[in-house]
């Protein structure tokens, strides 16, 4: 994987050998983004059935599922990851051996790292119906190459537009504490030649009072049944600021985001990581040692404020229980 | 004056004996804030009087006078700097030699710089009758006693409700990208030992969701003769959250800050500065060198978003041309 934590002054490969190592790259953000969380987590398990082959038959059971156990709650709120693990855990057999099992689930692992990119191609090709030429567009961390296994959700929609020749224009959400959308997306869009304009979150609503937002899209960690949105925190604050000035709110992600089992918002986890992440930035102190801090990493919207979901199977719009039914696979 | 660029790290006084120093430190953001600002510009035009004061009376004059013009331009959007020159500037008069003109001008600043005092506590006093025991507060930027010659504006009002013994809570907007409210309004409140929880711009809307937030408090740098106001960016984005939640916005600023020749929000200069603060924080880069950023350092919030505006003369609630008006000296 690329370190994404070392982004966007050093680009450099991580290479995870065991499960361990995953497990500390997933909680450290080296990997991140919805998407590339279900291929990582598909990943980890073939890489349990690699780490205990010379095991025997039962013990190495065992020890995957454990290690399934392990992975699928490495991070809380991306339904995806548990999803990338289930998908494997499935195919578990305790009857069969460590080599049948590794080679099963390396097949399957690969299989799902290309249908994500060939998702996020359809995501794209299907969302881009809803851009303009013209249009100026505001998203928000990242939903790009860097958080699928490739071309991206919300991005992926940015790149076909772009591909197709629409003339665009991105605003890039800065996107505090851990500045994915300066570091990564920006990165993406400037590697990639797509005009590009980096601003910090609390800029949006001035943007779009002054008229310079079209459309704002973004991705999604985990999506309710009736189409509530948990991604990113900031994110229900641009739905807030969007719906006020009547902007639609476009939310990009591939069908294996939406929790069929997830009715009510309140029920999605929230992870709440270190303090710390907002008193510095990217390494440097900004607030005082003694001062109390708070940091929830997404916040959930509800899905009256969002416009549409963009799927691989179709755009649902509204997003309802209806309309996002009938996107199941 | 205190360096502020230094905080929260480090607290050194900055001494400025010319008006080249001053104009430094207020275009590199040492001194700051709306009402600092106009003290600043004061003793500026009485350190201008210093710097002339060998000179023949007619070329000392015209040297006062071209700083006097220079001073008021040093910063756009904070009315209260051209105020603050402008209340010396009167004083001048081409007949007086240096030394009465010194004398009064200096005299004159240190009267403007207690009045503000003064102000700020009147200021908390009439504003803490809109706070009530066991309000959680949201703030943005630093509208203290660093942004004033002392007590503060917005938490002028914190400081007067936590001094009458109100149980109160501070939710601190780091402020992106100079993080005045990182650096500074969490510096003072913990010196305080005010109850405060920082955190990221884009967290408002979770927060206010989740019923966290039962008033919005924010300083000004210009208010028009509607009661529109300036004041840093990210102000528009939270008064536009607070009105969606039914959560009252109070803005706290002296009369000086009101300017009754500006009757339109579009008139109100908005000082754009230097893309690389947005590049950076706290001097770490934090987005790729090659991407485009836009800074604008304030934006524009329509009155009818405003609760309350509480200056030393009183409240405007609604505040509008009449409300106003009634608060004029």
């Amino acid at each position: 994987m690329i370190d994404q934590t070392l982004l966007p002054l050093t680009y450099r490969l991580h290479a995870c050998a065991t499960v361990d190592c995953l497990i500390e790259a997933i909680q450290m953000l080296r990997v991140r983004g919805a998407p590339a969380l279900g291929a990582a987590g598909a990943y980890g398990v073939a890489l349990s059935a690699i780490e205990h082959r010379k095991e025997p038959q039962e013990l190495f059971y065992r020890h995957v599922v454990e290690d399934c156990a392990r992975l699928a709650r490495a991070r809380p709120t991306a339904i995806n990851l548990s999803w990338g693990v289930n998908e494997q855990r499935a195919l578990l057999d305790h009857q069969e051996g460590p080599e049948e099992t590794i080679e099963r689930l390396v097949e399957h692992a690969k299989r799902i790292a290309e249908t994500d990119v060939q998702n996020n191609k359809s995501i794209g090709r299907h969302g881009a119906r809803l851009i303009e030429d013209g249009d100026s567009i505001l998203t928000h961390c990242n939903a790009g190459a860097l958080a699928c296994v490739g071309y991206g959700t919300a991005l992926g929609i940015v790149r076909w537009a772009h591909g197709e020749g629409k003339r665009i224009h991105v605003y890039v959400d800065e996107t505090r504490p851990l500045c994915q959308g300066a570091r990564l997306t920006a990165w993406e869009l400037v590697r990639e030649g797509i005009p590009a304009t980096l601003v910090t979150d609390n800029m949006a609503g001035s943007l779009m009072r002054a008229g310079r937002v079209d459309k704002v899209v973004v991705g999604a960690d985990r999506i309710t049944a009736h189409g509530d949105v948990a991604n990113k925190i900031g994110t229900y604050s641009l739905a807030v600021l969007a719906h006020h000035h009547g902007i639609p709110l476009i939310v990009a992600a591939p069908v294996s985001t939406i929790d069929f089992s997830c009715t009510a918002l309140e029920d999605i986890p929230i992870e709440e990581r270190d303090a710390d992440e907002v008193r510095y930035c990217c390494g440097v102190q900004v607030a005082p040692s003694g001062v109390a801090a708070y940091n929830p990493a997404f916040d959930v919207t509800p899905a009256s404020l969002v416009d549409s979901i963009v799927t691989e199977n179709g755009i649902a719009r509204p997003p309802d229980k209806r309309s996002l039914g009938a996107l199941k696979p």
